[in-house]
């Protein structure tokens, strides 16, 4: 199976959830990875999630569920009965079983959580009430933690107890009597050790750990700078109280990048996983707004130059360069703002050195384009004035833009609102407006 | 230590590098992560390199290193002597060093490969045949494979054998004779086995590998939908060549979001790493200059209907908002199709029936924000003729625009160039170019 674990092909399996009988598709089910079964499961039609769901192990469904997009488990729930739902939840890790609950309506939410084992439940509700995008809202519960001064071989039995519940045990954690965390044993030092030693001997004391209202995106760049695999949650007091799994993180590096390539350009984050036209309208639509109302503001300020460009057409020939110049390197900044800022690789301390780069490098661009233009304005229009003004108009419309998009994403964090919100129409709209103003203004005192 | 593992301050750090004695500072590093060793180096002075770089041991060098910046990379070589540079490379993973040396001079590399150990430099040499962005390039040579009819107790003494050697060791690749991968045996399954068993009989024998010339963003892919910690990369017959370690991955899904933010938006990938105004110019340049021939056919496409804009200047007054509706929705769709393609959310076979999708939301959006325009249009100008040219324009430059959004990077996916390069200054400008052209025609033959 190279770079793929689907066997048999793909589309073999959609007619078999349709035309199978039980046995086949039981047997060709088993051979196939479980993120391979939630493609499945988006693919068929309820009746194909029926069997799917009836057909395959407890522990298989529990990784099948957390792998299916958030749009369509309402219907995939729908197709399950609560009885066998209540076994997967149990069997479901506790983050996974928080967030697939989260998904659901109150009313099956409530249902399913009142027939789930006590303990599990309990601990399924504390999780959910931890924020979604926070540390807590990543972590799960299930883990394995050994007392400071147990021996190896007692951690080893530790481990045998809960192999069932904790499916990637590559580390045990190192507490104190009062459940405070003292560090952290990899499990091949565990294998080189005599079964005597204690576990305080062995295990790396310099563990880094986090709170559980940390926000996902720092978590997700400590775990980007520091190489975890497993990051411990503590409370208040330094009590162990969960752990979060790399593959969490890597979803969060990526949906975190998704979100804000699609704010940026004024587009909703769900367009990327459902393709709906009424959605996608909905999600555009404010942004749109947003530059309507500036190409509004926009047509009264070019009324109100209307002597102006009477007396010279030539004038609004060039109001869309000055628009394409200004908002491009805009939306230049303000990108890199908004990126840098949330992979950290931009010290918002440092923002303002990166401030007069960024209006430094609008200048500069502006006043090569800027004489660009003017040369191509002289040879075609022969109005050495003319090509002043268009001229100067780029080069203060391009420095003005540079500034504008480093500062509203900045102004943004600042005031703790997510920087991304600085989209693409925002930025441009403004600089659109200030630059028809800028453009105007002038060839109205020098023309 | 939470939410970081820096201790002391980062700021005293920097006064101990310049004032501290090697004593104080030598214990101070102990306390540090590798990671923050390195920010610390890319603060500091040639002097400070120098002095960081005698004090901390080789291994922890070797931990050092890859992670420095790559644009201080070549000054940092200069403040180590060569032999200590030696030594790092030989403690490095082969993945590190041959990222490593692929960052400096030819000469620098040369000078250090001829004086390491043969048979590491012989496998750095071989990884750093690879091209960098595939599986070959994030492939390190670090791993324990054991023969298939191996047993625990024999394992175990392979993995004591080589625990220095490989630093992350979670997982046992199994092979056959040939060196033919044939499973994966789990950490915590050789603990909870008794010696005399058989690897065969623990290890999981559904282990999905890949080809070394997997580019890197499907192999990033492949993590994130199957959770995996380490991939095996196998030759083209199947034999066991080398693993991909998550971390080196994590990187990965955020340097093709970055890269592909950053180009979408016509900068420079570099521009996040290096506050460099000349490197910006440089790198933005194209893109604007792009923007930059599009604005001088707008305006001689302007200029051929000089004649209906002197009849009518409020024409021009509203050519701002019919560009700039349709460089946003152009945007939109193109973000969403150059994402989706990169994540693979978007399946290029569906790419049709999402093209309606987007020209449908592009449509339907135009419908709205022309009829608003037209309202306005008419009450203002009291000229039903114009609000109806100016409604009508809007409608058709909005769905082109989505189809261009759509069409140019689908289009690049399909002649195998990167769809990122469908840049926002390249839909923008095709989609001014186009709406003006529209606008006006419709204005001409209505009015």
């Amino acid at each position: 199976m190279e770079g793929t674990a689907k066997y048999p092909e793909f589309n073999d399996l959609e007619i078999l959830v349709k035309q199978g009988s039980d046995e086949e598709l039981r047997e060709f089910l088993g051979l196939v990875h479980p993120a391979d079964i939630a493609d499945l499961v988006e693919q068929v039609d309820e009746e194909g999630r029926r069997r799917i769901f009836t057909l395959i192990p407890r522990s298989v469904a529990a990784d099948v569920l957390p792998e299916i997009e958030d749009h369509v488990l309402d219907e995939v729930i729908e197709s399950v009965p609560d009885e066998r739902m209540v076994h997967f939840v149990e069997e479901m890790d506790t983050d996974d079983a928080a967030d697939l609950l989260a998904e659901l309506t109150r009313e099956d939410r409530r249902r399913i959580l009142a027939r789930i084992d006590a303990s599990d439940s309990e601990e399924i509700r504390r999780l959910m009430g931890y924020d979604e995008e926070t540390a807590g809202g990543l972590m799960q519960t299930e883990m394995v933690a050994v007392l400071k001064d147990a021996t190896v071989s007692e951690t080893i039995e530790e481990i045998r107890a809960q192999k069932d519940e904790v499916e990637n045990l590559h580390f045990v954690f190192v507490v104190n009597e009062d459940k405070t965390l003292e560090g952290v044993l990899d499990l091949r030092d565990l294998i080189l050790s005599t079964p005597e030693r204690k576990v305080s001997e062995i295990m790396d004391p310099d563990v880094i750990s986090v709170k559980a209202d940390m926000d996902q995106e720092e978590v997700s760049n400590l775990f980007l700078k520091y190489n975890l695999i497993s990051l411990p949650v503590v409370g208040d007091s330094g009590r162990l109280i969960g752990r979060i799994w790399f593959d969490d993180v890597m979803d969060v590096i990526e949906d975190e990048a998704d979100e804000d390539f699609l704010l940026m350009a004024g587009a909703g984050e769900e367009e990327l996983e459902e393709l709906s036209v009424f959605k996608s309208v909905q999600a555009r639509l404010p942004w749109l707004a947003i530059t309507w109302v500036g190409g509004i503001v926009t047509s009264i300020i070019l009324g109100h130059f209307e002597e102006t460009m009477k007396e010279m057409v030539a004038l609004a020939a060039f109001i869309p360069i000055v628009m394409a110049m200004g908002g491009n390197v805009g939306t230049q900044s303000a990108t890199i703002v908004v990126r840098g800022i949330a992979t950290g690789k931009i010290d918002y301390k440092d923002i303002g050195a990166f401030f007069f780069g960024q209006v430094a490098v609008g200048l500069i661009l502006g006043m090569i384009i800027g004489m660009a233009t003017a040369t191509f304005v002289h040879f075609r229009h022969s109005a050495i004035e003319f090509s002043v003004v268009i001229g100067c108009a780029i080069v203060s419309v391009m420095g003005f833009s540079a500034l504008v998009g480093t500062f509203l994403p900045a102004f943004f964090k600042r005031i703790g609102v997510d920087p991304a919100i600085a989209t693409a129409p925002i930025i441009s709209t403004t600089c659109d407006i200030m630059g028809i103003f800028i453009y105007l203004t002038l060839a109205n005192l020098l023309l």
